[in-house]
């Protein structure tokens, strides 16, 4: 029996179809629940700059994230399923598909819950409001705050050469920004404490202007009045380096505080 | 045009065929590299004992593992696909697809990596011996051993009933299995120190015997020689409870040690 070409191309158009609406429900990573991760906070600290993925891989996870590139090459923001490098000219540039990702952290992007935050004076007023109101500081969450802020202070670090330095060293040559009364948008991860030595415990936020030109890593920042859409993500899903600087660095020092004492 | 009836067969035919080849070829959780976890052991140390997965959604993400069961109703081994019971009498039941899991670490067994170990005189040894062979201390890992050990030393815990004690306090209760010269399978898993307070940090292994009728939690044991079976294991997926204990317990307490000081 031969079989009509139409019928033919119908099958395999079904064929497609059916792939297409598989993929579309595939419970799996790239899910809204699913915080995805490259690679740990710590390694980071310790140096652990090279990339491990391209970003064509890093946007199959999420539509919003924070994050860094190949040789501590500028901040990474992603919005709306656009990823942004800032470098440390403190301008904005699309990020392309070969970059190389050594961490970051991104999600699919779904609205839980809205909290309105009023009169935050900067970073530590915010992060006592917003932990006031977490449905539970034991879950992983993420953040984004679409509004005008009186006061953002962002920073972004230039590119670090090999051998490359401790990341609190890299950090001390930070680019420092200051927006007054800007409009845009913040992206951040909320982290458990007994995530540290994963990533950054709390609050840690990147911002994006409106025109997507210009941002860089929250040191600090005020709110007037703004919603804070908050997005539940129960699942968290980490992926390791296998090979390179990663394998042998001691991740048992903790850095977290001198950090800290730079990012200011 | 009417479409004859075998043409619309073959069309569903090809649909499904599309839908399992997508399914087999899909990268996500339920592949070799990931490490699925059930929420953390310091949750389960802080009596989080109800169960929030059943084992037939926790068998899709592994053929191996370890973990307990609602209301800490013994300790769970898997081992090729199947899921066993410990209970505290020291007998293997099999497990039911609607029984609750409120801690699990389960994966996808693939070797990586064989290490023969050879005169480990007891868990420490093994330890030691281990450490110096492991690719990277960063990593988390699955191990298998399949062989005859002179020393086994299990344990498995009585099921508890609300309010649930912390597990320090239900492991004081254990019911303790001396093995000698058994044939068996121990099951386990690696977590890096900088996982502490999301798994136990270094080695975590379960034991069931060769006739999968009797096994526990190790909590000693000892190896003449044996291969023991490395799979690597990059991508670590974390399910975490949106309700019940988990969200008001106070995770930042390290109840580690105190629980080390009882596993004897």
């Amino acid at each position: 029996m031969k079989l009509p070409w139409y019928y033919v191309i119908a099958v395999i158009i079904l064929f497609l179809a059916a792939v297409a609406v598989f993929d579309l429900f595939q419970d799996g990573p790239g899910e809204g629940d699913v915080l995805y991760q490259v690679s740990t906070i710590d390694a980071l600290m310790q140096s652990v700059y090279d990339g491990i993925i391209p970003n064509e891989e890093l946007k199959k996870h999420g539509d919003i994230g924070i994050g860094t590139f190949n040789g501590l090459d500028g901040e990474m923001v992603a919005v709306d399923g656009n990823y942004y490098q800032i470098k440390s000219d403190g301008v904005a540039y699309p990020v392309k598909d070969d970059m190389m990702i050594p961490f970051a952290t991104v999600t699919f992007f779904e609205i839980d819950k809205t909290i309105l935050v009023e009169d935050a004076g900067n970073f530590t007023e915010f992060t006592g409001k917003m932990d006031a109101v977490l449905p539970s500081s034991n879950l992983f969450y993420a953040f984004r705050i679409d509004g005008q802020f009186p006061y953002i202070k962002a920073r972004s670090v230039p590119k670090q050469e090999k051998p490359y330095p401790l990341l609190v060293d890299a950090v001390a040559n930070q680019s420092v920004f200051e927006f007054h009364n800007v409009t845009g948008t913040i992206v951040g991860f909320y982290t458990p404490q007994y995530g540290k030595g994963i990533n950054v415990p709390g609050y840690h936020l990147h911002f994006i202007t409106d025109d997507r030109k210009a941002g860089g890593h929250i040191l600090d920042f005020s709110i007037d009045e703004a919603d804070v859409k908050l997005d539940i993500t129960p699942e968290f899903y980490m992926e390791l380096p296998t090979d390179g600087d990663f394998i042998g660095v001691d991740l048992t020092k903790d850095l977290h505080k001198e950090l800290e004492k730079v990012e200011k």
